[in-house]
């Protein structure tokens, strides 16, 4: 078997066969395929795409290129979430405490803030004293006390990740489907899940702008699942305004235990709530989406994941009481406002803006290596939709250093728009996707 | 400037500028863009290609990266042919007296056999003594003295093109028409050379299999040759079967002094005198094709050429009368032949067949660091259209071992197709094409 081979019959259109996969991205782990291989493979997979059974075969390999957690003896049902990454979005926080509240354990390992798009592990790290580097035991024993547990993913899980995805980032591979479906699907297998709920997002603030694009990753995402044993469904769902009222590190931490107190912006709870739903379904304890979202609406009135939540904090290395003491309060003492330009109504809030202007007061990052800050942030008192004169305070805003937020103030500015009218209402959730052969 | 984004934008489509073009292929000869971004480009080109002035500029870059052969001083016209390889073609050792002795100078700089096509450097070694690692001033004495001189290219030409070539090569992108193009092209521009007359060839033995693909490469050629200032022209010909009656290095040499004293065989004879009456156009010494064609067979019966030839052979360090005692004698002692089958006609020879047998005979090679043998070839007795009877004898053989002869003996047979009824007649030139623009 020679790679150039392979490359060409992917490049003429042929599918490749499960061998062919594995002798491709094995050698490229283990060093005897060079990179300058697979690179052009990458870019003819761009173009020519993947069947169900070559994303599936791929997922497999790129899986069985490092560990996988080993969570025998915790009880399950196992039911994680993964965002394909927004702005503002912190449902994982709010999510994990209703999921376990219910009894589902949710093994969650996140990613970090990069260009426009934030990090759960970052959010999470603004807590002080949050330890987002769990060892496997620790996360083993958390995770079966708690119901959930939050952790980075280590180097041992799916090496061939790491190297494929730095690949692909240099050579303008990132945007395939196929790629993008099994980079996301190994990690979650390597984990240990045995069900996932996926929130895939099109709009401004997301990886796919638009519904389209958006539907069919759904679609290869919830297949190549379903082919690989997992009991998988995908909501598809609106990026293209910031998710709730905060983007922020502590910011959304914050956020998250108000939607657990019942204080949550609507965009947000209904968001969380349908994701949440759909987890229940999958985890056995509800019949449909409906019956979840009646259970997880209780779990929340009952107080439960609020309790969890913090008890999380305590077991990942935080103080719940100084945490809640610090909430309102724990700010950068760099501070900017963004009032309204116009009078009538937000018609818009666009996300990507506000991601890239996250990225200069300290929120996010555009290097790997780049430090975050846990206070810099923005709180929107006006969304989309609202009414506003002229002059109204719009977002409160926060930043590392003065150069941050002279850099970010005039983005923000742009990304709002204003209308006459009220703008239509936004539909969090456009659609779900189940695999092929269910209703 | 980031190769990325230059790799993202002709993969969606873009037009790359100049500055583009010059900054990933310079960077990539001066070792600042990896490989690994090169061949995904490389990719994104094979599937969305490149305009004329994207070719152009990438022609021009590769040029740029060496050196470029300096004929100051000697008198021109200078004119040259380049073919796009296939089996049998000994074209340009005919040709190059030919021009020589009507007045034009031909600085011909030539490759090596690989794969099933030959090479004009291997098959000009097969004499002994004969030197074509000529230094710069040995190459400018002989071309002023002879019209015509005969070398490989030095490393200092066009380094772009080896690596480029090269990474190619290993990442399945070898296939691309504007990347032939610039790879053609920028060689022979390095040459000095004013003018190139194109044999671009279709076939089974060429590398494009059909006359469309030929013809999509030679429109290129000429467009981006024209676009970079040269006198420039193509046929489109035919490599369904092997070019004459020899396929070998030493057998073609023997084959080319037959056609300079008129008793070359009839489809390499059209082919040459075809291809040299476009020399004689380009050079400025014909009007038209057809009186090009009347100078040249003009010139083949003076025996002028014939002269030209034997002198090239003392000038690079042989010696013509040896060389002329070795006719018909200089063959490998492992020898074997091939008879007919059947009855009626030879319908098709297959020149692939033919050129890959000739890789186990010792002709070709599979690796550019594998030696040839000067004395192994192919002798057929009857072509495509000639009647046979059973038992005829069809080929002579000649192996570098026994081993060789035996793989080689079966494809050869394989090649052959017969028919009851006379095959229709091959033409040799299936089109002339020009630059756009021009009549």
């Amino acid at each position: 078997m020679r790679a150039v081979d392979i490359i060409m019959k992917k490049r003429s259109g042929g599918e490749l066969s499960g061998e062919e996969i594995h002798f491709l991205i094995s050698g490229y782990v283990a060093g005897t395929i060079p990179d300058y291989q697979v690179s052009a493979w990458a870019m003819a997979v761009f173009f020519r795409g993947m069947t169900k059974g070559e994303t599936a075969a791929l997922t497999k390999v790129m899986l069985n290129s490092g560990d996988v957690m080993d969570l025998s003896g915790i009880k399950g049902p196992f039911v994680d979430k993964h965002s394909t990454g927004g702005v503002g979005d912190k449902t994982s926080l709010i999510l994990a405490p209703i999921a376990a509240s219910l009894g589902i354990r949710d093994p969650m390992m996140s990613g970090r803030a990069l260009g426009h798009t934030g990090g759960t592990l970052d959010k999470l790290e603004a807590i002080p004293g949050y330890r987002t580097n769990l060892s496997r035991e620790e996360f083993r024993e958390i995770l079966d006390r708690d119901g959930f547990a939050m952790t980075g993913q280590t180097r041992e899980i799916v090496p061939a990740d790491r190297l494929l995805y730095a690949l692909r980032d240099v050579s303008g591979t990132v945007e395939s489907i196929p790629l993008i479906t099994a980079s996301i699907l190994s990690k979650k297998l390597a984990e240990g899940t045995d069900a996932l709920v996926l929130d895939v997002k099109y709009g401004s603030g997301a990886f796919m702008k638009d519904a389209k694009d958006g539907e069919e990753l759904a679609r290869s995402l919830v297949d190549t699942g379903a082919a690989m044993g997992m009991k998988i469904t995908a909501l598809l769902t609106d990026m293209d305004e910031p998710l709730g009222n905060m983007v922020g590190n502590f910011l959304e931490v914050e956020e998250s235990i108000d939607c657990l107190e019942g204080k949550g912006p609507r965009d947000l709870m209904e968001l969380t709530l349908e994701l949440a739903a759909r987890m229940a379904v999958l985890g056995g304890k509800a019949q449909n989406p409906s019956e979840g979202r009646r259970l997880c609406e209780e779990a929340l009135k009952s107080g439960k994941p609020r309790q969890l939540f913090l008890d999380n904090i305590r077991s990942q290395g935080g103080d719940p009481d100084s945490f809640l003491r610090m909430r309102g309060v724990y700010r950068s003492d760099t501070r900017g406002e963004v009032r309204a330009r116009e009078g009538g109504f937000i018609s818009r809030i666009d996300a990507w803006q506000v991601g890239h202007a996250g990225v200069q007061l300290g929120v996010g990052r555009n290097r790997t290596e780049d430090a975050v800050s846990p206070t810099a942030g923005v709180c929107f008192h006006k969304k989309g939709g609202d009414a506003v004169k002229a002059g109204d305070l719009v977002m409160s805003v926060w930043a590392k250093d003065r150069e941050g937020l002279e850099a970010a103030l005039p983005q923000l500015e742009r990304s709002l728009s204003y209308s006459a009218v009220p703008p239509e209402s936004r539909r969090m959730v456009l659609k779900s996707i189940e695999p092929a052969g269910t209703v």
